[in-house]
């Protein structure tokens, strides 16, 4: 169900006024090349790629609000890019128009250690970040998996492995710098660690998914790199017990860094495909941050936890060769998962319940799978209730895509039913509108309604989070 | 300046339409008695009370909006009261118009304690809720020093001492019920730790002191009571001697649960009214939440830290009767101020700052207070770079009030000029449209545009935040 505004949205050709007035404005960093546009309108996904008519390069804040009102002044649609790693379609350009491309906003703009923060264009990567902050003894935790654009990350409000103790992007971002529909340039925030001033603009801007304007600079807070890091693996029997000893771990205030959980499928999967050995056995990933008393202290309660439920294997590292080897394990998975079935794509999700639902909610969908031709391994950031399925389907294979989107359904509607949300970090995108409506139910009409205030012509990535 | 169509507003005698629609809804529930109306369009601030037309007691979300609904009707002005411990005349009814008293709404819905959450009505005081939960080992640590309710914590984005390692009202509420201005309700979130789904309502409706809807029901994180907490206090030659320990022992990652600056007159001030000898000195508080082993070890490095600075008198108690003792000091301190001069009323500021920048603006502000003729004693949660000053003034001599007001201007130019907020968390009300103007700017038309979108005929808490 698409308005019919939307659907009877005009093309741009090379030659059209809107075309011409970019050309003028951005010379050659604008383009409608086909190869270009299409990239531009594909993520990592399994959604239908839509590609821009045309794709403008930017270096500043001033170009995006310039873009911006070009675009506004044709009603063309406009989309951010980063670094296209979405994984709900995000930068899929619906119903065409022009996606603004932020990836050369790659400059770091002021780094106050001693406030532990930062600011940097929305452009620049995690990685390049913490690579830039190499010397500071500080680091920015946030990690989705892939090295995706800062701005990128807020605009998704992203997490990944470390959120159960640094927080989401909704928590390390302090500031935005936002461009507007109309143009207006808007700093959410001051630098200071809390404030009471007025709506939070911040958060609202947080996971808005470039719907409501484009986020351009971002200011985030940095934490010192901890004394002491030390990384364990274990197996367990079942995945029940698995995902009970993450239960008693958070239950019981353990302060863990990270705690990853991946399936005997996906285990295997990672023997294959990174040549190692471990046991092919539903199994959990810690990582734990503080004093070398402190981590040594963490790693022996997890342990004891670990061992309640029958866990084998504990292996401890912590000098930082053998952490990493250990984490690149779980750093494959992804990878290691498509290899499971190659040339399949995965159909990926996300949901989050509250702990206490987790192990029944895992259970249940693995049923579901276990009932089903699809195969779909399992992992997850369990500390915060949140896993994903990638169920491995053929794109061409209809009824494969049916079954997977049928049991995805199932998954997200066990979800809700134990008060958890259809996505715990990859954003609605237009994938999960209907599960938005399912979810909230009246509240997706005040988010509506914000987005008409802000955005009245309904230009910014229109067709995401919410239908108009 | 106050817009035309607010100055207009039509008051609402007992005889009006309105009043009659509520007396047959509300019965008894409704009142029109000065006494009752007075009281519930005063806070504990310094700014002028104006009391409402009339005061409704709910104790359901229907009953809130059976209420705004028939306000909206009239077009009458609805302002929420909890306990009306706010600071910046946020319970002041400008325009008359109808409180809706929720102080009766005080059950505890919830609570969950796998995973470390509960859900509350809007009227539970943080102190009831943490009585509830006693026998739980689990609690909630926000604490501004009043008992305030959590559904007014809510709307003004409170935070308090414990904030620099358990997060203010803006990290601890994980979703809220809402009752919007034509009556509707939502449920801003489900209850899993992180979400990316669409927009965040949560956030948005955390500290609009009810000028885009009224909070009726509050979901809140709780967490494990440590097992071990211990409290520590030491004296500082300077104030900066005392700042620049804070700002040590934060930078270097100390997980200090509380840590809290007292100023010498203060301190006297507290000797005075608790009967205790403390040296007049600057002083710190510290709280430290952990194992025994941790606790000692932060205890540790906090005294090491401080020694660095000249502390004196570092006492450290671990037994609760001990540590209560030292930290009544802390929380007698407003009325310990208040004391210093009978009669006077406290103009209190609550700015904040990023941490490399306090030292220089306790010391900037100092400077002025000493220039002046005003007594004003200086505390803070300086952890988070936060302090308040409190103005103590006669409140018939206007002189004094444009002098410590002029003061105040000052100091929250200086705060933003650093970086900083007008406000670390009273929030605007009335008091302090001004000052966001200057914080935010442009941002505030965006505050504007979302305040028409949710409350187009402005009845919400009008003329707080911003003027429509």
């Amino acid at each position: 169900m698409v308005s019919s505004t939307a659907t009877k949205r005009e093309r741009f050709d090379p030659s059209s006024p809107l075309i011409n007035d970019l050309v003028r404005e951005f010379g050659e960093n604008v383009t409608t090349s086909a190869a270009v546009c299409e990239r531009h309108g594909t993520d990592e996904s399994f959604h239908l790629p839509h590609s821009p008519d045309a794709v403008v390069f930017v270096t500043s804040t001033e170009q995006v609000s310039q873009a911006v009102r070009l675009c506004g002044k044709y009603q063309a649609p406009v989309i951010a890019y980063g670094t296209g790693t979405s994984l709900e379609g995000h930068v899929a350009a619906l119903y065409g128009g022009v996606c603004i491309d932020l990836s050369q906003m790659q400059t770091v703009l002021e780094v106050n250690q001693e406030d532990l923060d930062c600011t940097v264009q929305a452009g620049v990567t995690r990685k390049q970040l913490n690579e830039y902050l190499r010397d500071t003894g500080l680091f920015f935790p946030v990690d989705p998996g892939a090295d995706a654009s800062i701005g990128g990350m807020a605009s998704t409000r992203a997490s990944g492995t470390t959120a159960v103790r640094y927080g989401t992007m909704r928590e390390t971002v302090m500031s935005l710098k936002v461009v507007l529909s109309d143009g207006r340039v808007i700093q959410t925030a001051r630098r200071s660690r809390k404030s009471a001033a007025g709506y939070d603009l911040t958060r609202l801007f947080v996971g808005s998914e470039g719907t409501l304007g484009i986020i351009t600079e971002v200011t985030l807070r940095l934490f010192g790199i901890p004394e002491a890091i030390a990384s364990a693996v274990c197996s367990f029997p079942t995945i029940e017990d698995a995902v009970n000893s993450v239960i008693v771990s958070i239950q019981s205030g353990l302060p863990v860094a990270r705690i990853e959980l991946l399936d005997d499928i996906t285990m295997g999967g990672i023997n294959n495909f990174s040549n190692t050995n471990y046991p092919v056995a539903d199994t959990l990933f810690y990582e734990f941050h503080g004093s070398e008393a402190g981590v040594e202290e963490q790693s022996r309660q997890a342990q004891d936890i670990a061992d309640e439920f029958g866990a084998s294997n504990f292996q401890w590292e912590t000098l930082p060769e053998d952490r990493n080897r250990l984490w690149q394990a779980r750093h494959d998975a992804l990878y290691a998962m498509n290899a499971l079935r190659p040339g399949a794509k995965p159909m990926v999700t996300d949901v989050c319940v509250p702990i206490s639902r987790l192990a029944e909610c895992i259970r249940e969908t693995k049923r579901d799978i276990d009932g089903s031709s699809v195969v779909a391994p399992v992992a997850g950031h369990v500390g915060d209730g949140n896993f994903h399925v990638a169920y491995l389907i053929d794109p061409d294979d209809d009824e494969e895509i049916k079954e997977a989107s049928d049991m995805h359904d199932r998954l997200v509607m066990r979800a809700l039913a134990m008060g958890g949300t259809c996505t715990g970090e990859h954003g609605i995108g237009y994938g999960k509108i209907d599960f938005l409506n399912e979810e909230l139910g009246e509240g997706v009409s005040v988010m509506r309604d914000i987005k008409k205030a802000l955005d009245p012509d309904n230009i910014m990535n229109p067709g995401k989070i919410v239908r108009m």
